[in-house]
């Protein structure tokens, strides 16, 4: 185990997969590798992209790949789907364009679906994204398809949050349902080629004036990533963002708070597993019965549980 | 408390509502009162509707009172729109066609909001379907705006789930998505008197061969609920699902696997409760102070509550 760590932290990347794969696995040992790399990690930019399908995000996230290796940095990607059960080996299709990178051994990128992962969606791409920063990846890149809870959820692990709308979408309520647009740090406009797109850019600033922001004005960028255009701007509304939190209070208080949700992720996860336990032995011994014919409730028996599995000092 | 329960029990509509409210709102009494009522629990024939809105599910639930009330029996309504943030006293546009029954006193509706509620939408409108079974309602209808996720939560703490579908709405992908196709026990096609009505039960019908269920086929009845042509037909598709439920193994597997949700979402909210708690506790101590300069970790800080928290026994 600790040469697998040690190899990772080198910047091995099939040693990288492994530990990402045991940790998406909820194996015994993730912690602990979680503990070993803990230490090295808070120095990557975490930069979260996401926005309906169809928005063009892979591409975005290829063309901000290359940008980002010619400035000399090192990348990682996870792409997320939340809805997919697929993890690891599984490439999207849209990832196959990522190919050209992927034999570098600069960049790193996986897919993770992890529907059914104990920890949940996001605490599964959280740890990935920590194991890729402590691997020495300067840039961590999130990449979420579809905009739902589970996307903002996501999201909120990064730095900076960059929200890709497209002309002619129509999606703009959906966006606002899932509040993806207070958290955006940067938007960009992609497909800026079609119809439509300045008026995208001109609404995005008039709900940024009703509703401004108190240390930072989110940064509106067109780009049309698949002609490479303006992804030298998205790129500089990025890193002024990152300088921007690194110059302020908001980047400590961010990574306070991601800190505070990591740990409640794992309180949450760990008295869940023991309280489960408890309760699949209680069913085991006839509780059900018992609850199907009223001889004891469901609130007096989760006390029942709880006290079984909770210190009495509490 | 006492006082009220009884006067619910004896199936006050006022205190019928108090009690809902008070589940609701999480307030500490409400374990209380649903330990006292659940004895009483378990009688009610509880039928979730769900569609897509627009599909005239509120009219349709308007006739369907009639039709119980007509068979002697009394009826509790659960109006659920899941992304509202109001309850209660808030009565949705729609509702107030159905004023003509709400001031029997065999009928009692409530519409539910309750976007921020602890236990989730589904863990109060689940407690308040207990709550008007437990006060002798005889029939409980839950009635769902749109087709998500949450929708089908929902309709899951239902006996009998009823699907509302309208020629030519063309959402068929939304529902199949939702995964509400598969626990529909009913189908109803709506606003029957449209063209395309016959194509609407006829694709499925051809579904239901396709996937047939073991035990139960789903029946398919047109109806048109403005007019009220068809809405016996319903009521008869409702009622012998019912008594496929009461003659077969399928009635008591549902009943347990609601109650084994019931237990779950209890546990699930209590241990959130009790992380926030115990986290709390820590926060102040300068341990964010700690996490933030790497000198601990979120996983041996984890460890370290719950060595504190968790019986030693366990």
């Amino acid at each position: 185990m600790n040469r697998l760590v040690d190899a990772a932290l080198s910047g091995d990347h099939r040693a990288i997969a492994r530990l990402i794969s045991l940790v998406e696995s909820g194996a015994p040992l993730a912690d602990g590798v979680m503990r070993a790399i803990y230490p090295k990690t808070g120095r990557a930019h975490v930069i979260g992209i996401t926005g309906s399908p169809g928005a063009g995000k892979s591409t975005l996230v290829d063309k901000l790949i290359g940008q980002f290796l010619d400035a000399g940095k090192s990348v990682g990607v996870i792409a997320v789907d939340p809805s997919s059960p697929f993890s690891g080996g599984a490439i999207l299709g849209d990832r196959l364009r990522m190919q050209g990178h992927a034999v570098s051994d600069k960049v790193f990128i996986r897919s993770m679906g992890s529907r059914g992962s104990l920890g949940g969606v996001s605490g599964a791409t959280g740890e990935a994204a920590l194991i890729l920063d402590a691997c020495g990846k300067d840039v961590v890149i999130i990449e979420t398809v579809g905009v739902g809870q589970s996307e903002v959820d996501i999201v909120k692990l990064a730095d900076t949050v960059c929200l890709v709308l497209v002309p002619g979408m129509g999606d703009d309520v959906q966006i606002m349902k899932a509040g993806i647009m207070e958290i955006a740090d940067v938007f960009i406009v992609n497909k800026a080629d079609r119809d439509g797109a300045d008026k995208v850019v001109a609404d995005v600033r008039m709900m940024l004036d009703i509703s401004p922001r108190v240390d930072w004005r989110p940064p509106v960028v067109k780009t049309c990533a698949e002609r490479g255009e303006g992804v030298g701007d998205a790129v500089k509304a990025i890193d002024s963002h990152w300088y921007h939190l690194m110059s302020s209070q908001e980047g400590r208080q961010r990574r306070i708070s991601r800190i505070e949700s990591q740990v409640e992720g794992i309180l949450r996860r760990e008295i869940a597993a023991m309280v489960n336990r408890v309760w699949e032995d209680r069913k085991d011994h006839g509780v059900l019965e018992e609850l199907l014919e009223r001889r004891t409730d469901p609130y007096s028996l989760a006390e029942e549980i709880l006290d079984q599995v909770l210190s009495p000092s509490r």
